[in-house]
């Protein structure tokens, strides 16, 4: 590693979510294998080994934020109940505030972007997120778009858990060209086939996930009621215009 | 849990690729969430965190190996180098066949299913793998199939890093039914859209992966040159093939 090394620094925090994690690490890694002067490391406060959403996995940052104060790109997962509880966490709220000022790219993954908008980047920005947050991103100041990403300048936001493989193979294609990205695809066999085939949007199951989102913002915001009062009331706002909608 | 409790159980090993054991472990999750009667684990020889496959994050399991000696799906990543490496760890292999003899489903995702060859698991049966591994799964005794994921029986392989997230939905539906399976696809948002569309296989770089290949086989089998040197052959072999078709 030389001082010109650029650095990509992905964050954990307690209960961050693997798949979120793991989508844009995985080819941004690769990236950081084959193009001089790049790496990829994974932060956190502390090098201990964290909790992750619901799951059996504990993940381990590589650093601390300490040791990574001004990463060329930020990539900001999301999590459920853990990811509202994260915006109360203000060692990780400044972190991500102060090492997004100088960064080159700002990019989140799934509720990340929830993070991203509470720490006031991503005021006025077009921005996405896990399609069950949508009406949230909006209360938070952002205008929110329904795409797989969504780039604003330097700010890349990525749709639910697994759009972060779209994104990070978007990124690597921003940073590297697209040979690289290519060969980042082919290393990773990403010639997705979902078994039962694509999403059918108009029969996303709101009402099944609908009272988990009540859930994740009552009980991660338990400390910041007002915050959550607002959150919760766009929530049934999105959710009584849906019925009406489809009524 | 109860006695009842069916367990799903996702192995690590050191060097683990992180996108091979969270692709199936997600959705598997997910279901373990979902599905009463079912929870899914990590299992490891230790309770430590395990460095991964050239990459910052390091990964700690929920259970010992000797916590979870019979689970009902047992489900094994690959790696580069270390997946060799692991093809002579006896704690580790002595685990997976042991694991693997009464459990219901036996799964593995990239290069895990030359693991499964390696422990004798898989002889005459079809499988699948990373696409760079082809030829070594021919000459660990399986019939090479290629495909997203192969089904033989209880045997379920996917191929390469990424195809672990298809097969896992689809083990999802085998154990759950394809209700749960396209609640979880929703909950993951998968709905993919690689930038760079699909990948052409007729295109597929094998002059840039071959010498990693080699690098991965030697290295990771130090301890076993006889069978470092079948697989170099049948590698060796495979190349030429496909350069004599190439004129």
């Amino acid at each position: 590693m030389t001082d010109e090394t650029k650095t990509i620094a992905c964050v954990l925090f307690p209960g961050v979510d693997p798949l979120d994690l793991i989508g844009p690490m995985q080819p941004l890694g690769f990236l950081g294998h084959v193009l001089p002067g790049w790496r990829t490391v994974a932060v956190g406060e502390q090098l201990i080994a964290y909790e992750t959403d619901g799951g059996p996995l504990r993940l381990t940052p590589s650093h601390t934020f300490a040791e990574v104060p001004a990463p060329d790109v930020l990539v900001v997962p999301g999590a459920s109940t853990p990811l509202f509880r994260a915006m109360s966490d203000r060692v990780l709220t400044d972190y991500v505030r102060s090492a997004a000022e100088h960064a080159q790219i700002v990019a989140s993954v799934c509720s990340g972007s929830l993070l991203l908008a509470a720490a006031g980047l991503l005021d006025g920005r077009k921005a996405t997120t896990h399609w069950t947050a949508f009406d949230l991103l909006a209360e938070l100041g952002v205008h929110p778009v329904r795409a797989r990403w969504v780039e604003d300048g330097r700010f890349v936001t990525a749709a639910g858990q697994s759009a972060g493989i779209d994104m990070g193979l978007h990124l690597v294609e921003r940073l590297g060209g697209t040979d690289i990205a290519r060969l980042t695809q082919y290393a990773m066999e990403y010639d997705p086939e979902p078994p039962l085939g694509r999403l059918d949007w108009q029969q996303a199951p709101h009402e099944f996930f609908d009272p988990f989102v009540r859930e994740w913002v009552t009980d991660g915001l338990a400390d910041n009621p007002e915050l959550a009062a607002s959150l919760l009331e766009r929530a049934r706002a999105g959710q009584a215009l849906r019925q009406s909608t489809a009524q």
